[in-house]
């Protein structure tokens, strides 16, 4: 052996650690004042940011980039940002009239919230293709449709008794924003400004109600819509970190839409657990196979994908339906994907701003039609077949389709009893005026689509494995719930199953 | 320093690097072939067995491995099989005309599931000792026994309304694919075949209902029982994935058989959880101690294990229940392990294809005896001991053999109120040819063993931790469905509890 | 690049190698004793051992280290003990006198289980804080609570049917170790010796009753309460294994105190599962920003942390609740820490071992006062604001401390209607000489605090996500449960909910 060969692999690694641990772009002036003071008082997040790309790359050489793996997807970017890192000021002084929240501070006009709106300065492909996500929307999703607001109020409202009912306040602010606006977004508004003394002497704030929050439909304070954050954990904006599953679980744990879990129960997060210290979760475009062996939440979803060959298997997107052509969770029965990311304007045959009616009929006009669901299917398919064969893959969605059909019969049967308990008198529903989610027994049939019909399919959808489809939060608790309300009804009405008044041995 | 020494280093980093990244095996014609196309087409897969094992070693250097290091426990391989990487080819083409899924594809005669028995080739030792795992009978052992499917129907049978009711239509292939036989393992059988355009021209492909599946009982197309990908994932077949508990997870997640949650739950899940990233999981022999400090589920129940000085632990077995002397889930009351893997043919003295009566006597005939058990507990303890002392193992068997009776004694108790309930005719059960399973009240019964009183014992049986035993799906809420099963009684038969008839101030 | 540099990085390599896995401080001849045969018979705590910093570094080395990157607090270590690793003898043979369970092993005596006090030989300070620990006092706070054993006796007691109702037979030593006691501790006591026969001929060993057990509030043989190795882990008593969270989650799992899983599901868990296998658990001190991103458990309750400049951001402590103002689990309302880590001396206004009354009114002598609160408060915050400035800090804070009082007045309904239930008698509460916890309508009741509202709090703490603490057994259960009581209380009434008597339609 050579010493030239000693030399050769010196340098690899050398270059290897260069890249991954020192390389740093030339800081602007703006951004290293700010660095000056911020090191010491938030080395959490200056050292995160450091570490991030933003700090190594400069646009410039992110623009240089060709094909698919260019990260940067604007076609032009100011002179003066191109040549330095994407420091603080480069974010925090980006677009000052915009930002209600902008206040002098040492020198500079900044901002505390940065929006998708600055981080299009970039990524404007991204921050468009986000802005057609239902997620986009979920502030005013939820907060506007009328039956939303009477499952928000039963579930957050602070609960009162009279005569003999519970009764709900309707919540705060703060408790809306630790509660279900933790991951809708909060609307962010100026409420004033206040002077704090600091080291170095008074300093103008700005005070923001409704924060902070990093909810995926965030109301700006430049009206944009989301927060970048929400899957790019701030300041290290990691295409890592949002490759993984964690993120997607911060919003999509609880029985409701839980994704999380039934990834980690399947074949494909079973091999994610395993495998996953010796997968490359930064490069771009994505390997299959090469980059990773299994999929993780943006593969299926989100992320450029490409074979060994290096031809396009999926291309990149955050519009997170493009790939989906049913909503199997959050609503009484699956449906197909709404046709706008604005749900507020559907409405059912009653009238009502729900995609289908409580007999399962669809609102046609506001969903997607077949042609589309078709498409979005073989996009979605693609990825599949990457690894599985066609057999394989049409055997896969023959059973979920069949699911979504089973889950939304049995809804249907528990929605026949809730409301013939509400015809009854039994209890109040929207017929009688009331809520359809303020009583005990109404709870019990939303228990069966809003958690376990729910769980059914993404464990179907998912691949998830029968175990945790049939007893964890599945079908079993589904079927126990549809027992549950027969069994409620038959006591106040004073029948037994199968009979019309059978004898009770005391 | 001497250049000699640099010079050590660098082959000894090539070495590690040439053995970890770099060697494959020759790679025959035939599989060249597949490679050919597939590693455009299925880069997930291709890639996975490129850096499996596999790839890298052919039989005849692991044939010539000696000792507890062999993996390969067949006597003789074929010479033709000897000289070559386990590629696509040598497993795809094994038997044809044994396998009914067998097309002509390429000029090669190819079926798509590979079974245990293909795997026999050189792993014939596990695929024997695997026949005999109750998991291998999991497709017959739960379609065949009367009482299970019962309970089987009303969790996946589809639900109808009749007469005060919920009724359940049998649930069809595609929804037992989907839940149940997903672990268990489904039916495979070939439906026809079909022809389909290619980019090599027309191809002929099978039909196969039951596809895709991986569950441990699966049925082959060649008879045999089982699919080994359930643990060893296609296409790496890893043994280091097997060795970490996120396989287990897949089956083993839900309150029916929280293997997995309470293993994480507990001291040893800590362990690994923390530390893992720097233990050996490929190293066979598996050292104690020196390739990991914690044992995960394959360690106590799996792997052939040895000590620092060479010495053996425990014997590798595919028959799981090799160290188990209890079964403590999945049925009434806990009970020896069957003597038998097929488990139907299991009768208790009521004539029921179950372990135990309602009342929680045992259908001896059908289990392990006492001497049986013993052995099997000392194969376990073996393990225990390499890390802790016999005062410590007594301490904790004797506090799990206790946790056994005392959950036994509170299921006897929900069963009798069962019972009663049956008896009054509130309910209707086995006496009155109705299913133990169908009403809201049967399901609270079943909640206390299928899911509490074993939470309980897994919690103890793994050292699991108080507090997952105590309140996540353990002794709370075991108490919570006893009380809830009297509550339920007294409500109908006018009953306050302590009270003949206690006045209720309105 | 000259061979200098070549050298350079090779010895840089080799030094790191040698530190992390070949250094070996001296051994006692005593401990080479231990290790000659229990390096044969119980590989896996041995070796762990040999990786564990005891094995690695004498005290004397450990003592030399100045400020905050020392690890052992005694001021003085015996001149003996200071030149050898802290290896078995140093530890089984410490204050032989003290311990009961000291026997003669191969010509020492020896005792079986390590306490407290005996690690206080190096490490004084954190014993010290740690007896001020509740945790410390975990046996008794529960053993000697009144209202306390009444729940404890209605989970974990042998149910048996009494005239239509369950009662509870105390549950034995053995169900307590394997349940409450498990993370609470056991009380060790030696029940005896006993001679067995080992391949050194007869040897004699202790009985002990309550043993194995880890417990944090252990009542040790020498009289000291708790086990470092619950957190420690023997034998590698690792400070990485300590600050990850695993460890917490033994017995912070379940809904009762559900730490881990609200901290998987927040943004800091994310950040932690995402990217922690590039963090350095190991540094004294702990550096914001460079050692780690994001914290754990650890790092807000426990560690000694510093910024990139040095500067101390927190003071190490081992009493866990110095940065806690409020207690926000395990009792019925959220209240200020107790003053003392004894909790059975404090009495409510209604006599009772409890922080607060039934209606939410603070025993306000046994809780620390306000301005504690503050301190306590404004040492956590100090933690928080290295990563957020105080805006985000104070608006996190007010949402917390709106969720506290929220959560308090729902569960101020709950009590509300429980109180009614028991007063018409139609469930037997303390007023009627009954337990509050052993009817089913009480584990209605219980579950509202002790699960949910609880979890509720938890999830607003850590900032844990919406999703989690509104629908995974958070909001949405609380409002199912207070709506389950007052359907169950109007049931037993004749009541309708808001009306007096509303006509059923049969």
């Amino acid at each position: 052996m050579k010493t030239g060969v000693i030399y050769f692999f010196f340098f690899m690694i050398l270059f290897t650690a260069v890249n991954g641990w020192c390389a740093t772009a030339p800081v602007s002036d703006a951004t290293q004042e700010c660095l000056d003071c911020h090191e010491t008082i938030h080395p959490g997040i200056v050292e995160s940011w450091r570490q991030s790309r933003h700090a190594k790359i400069t646009p410039r050489v992110a623009l240089a980039v060709q094909g698919n793996a260019r990260k940067v997807s604007s076609q032009s970017i100011s002179k003066e940002l191109q040549s330095v890192a994407v420091g603080c000021a480069e974010r925090h002084t980006l677009r000052p009239r915009k930002h209600k929240d902008t206040v002098e501070h040492g020198g500079h006009d900044i901002h505390m919230v940065v929006s998708p709106k600055d981080c299009a300065t970039c990524h404007s492909e991204e921050a468009k293709q986000y802005s057609k996500n239902i997620m986009a929307h979920a502030y005013k999703n939820l907060a506007d449709n009328t039956v939303y607001q009477a499952l928000q109020r039963s579930i957050i409202g602070r609960p009162m008794l009279k005569k003999n009912k519970i009764h709900y306040k309707p919540a705060g602010a703060d408790t809306k924003a630790d509660a279900c606006y933790y991951c809708h977004g909060t609307r962010l508004e100026v409420s004033g400004f206040e002077t704090r003394d600091s080291d170095l002497g008074e300093m103008k704030f700005p005070k923001i109600s409704g924060w902070p929050n990093q909810g995926v439909g965030r109301i700006n304070l430049d009206g944009s819509l989301g927060a970048c954050s929400a899957c790019h954990s701030r300041h290290t904006f990691s295409i890592e970190m949002a490759r993984k599953p964690y993120t997607c679980k911060e919003c999509h744990v609880g029985p409701d839409v839980p994704a999380f879990k039934v990834y980690t129960s399947s074949k494909h997060g079973n091999i994610f657990s395993a495998m996953n210290s010796k997968w490359d979760f930064q490069a771009v475009p994505w390997t299959v196979g090469q980059d990773f062996k299994a999929p993780t939440c943006a593969t299926c979803h989100i992320s450029l994908l490409i074979n060994t060959e290096g031809e396009l298997i999926a291309k990149r997107t955050h519009q997170m339906n493009d790939r989906l052509s049913m909503r199997i969770f959050g609503l009484i029965y699956a449906h197909p994907q709404p046709k706008e990311p604005d749900t507020t304007i559907i409405r059912n045959k009653d009238g009502l701003p729900l995609p289908t009616d409580f007999g399962g009929g669809l609102a046609k006009n506001f969903l997607i039609d077949a042609g589309t669901q078709q498409k979005r299917t073989e996009t979605m398919q693609a990825v599949c077949l990457s690894c599985h064969d066609i057999s394989w893959v049409r055997g896969h969605w023959k059973k979920y389709e069949h699911t979504i059909r089973e889950t939304d019969a049995a809804i249907a049967v528990a929605t026949q009893i809730m409301v013939d308990i509400w015809k009854r008198g039994l209890a109040q529903g929207l017929d009688r005026g009331g809520s359809p989610f303020d009583e005990a027994i109404e709870k019990k049939w939303s228990n069966t689509w809003l958690f376990y019909a729910n769980t059914v399919r993404f464990s179907s959808a998912m691949a998830g494995g029968g175990d945790f489809g049939v007893f964890a939060d599945g079908r079993y608790q589904l079927s126990e719930e549809i027992q549950g309300l027969i069994d409620w009804l038959n006591l106040r009405t004073g029948l037994l199953p199968d009979k019309e008044n059978r004898a009770v041995k005391k």
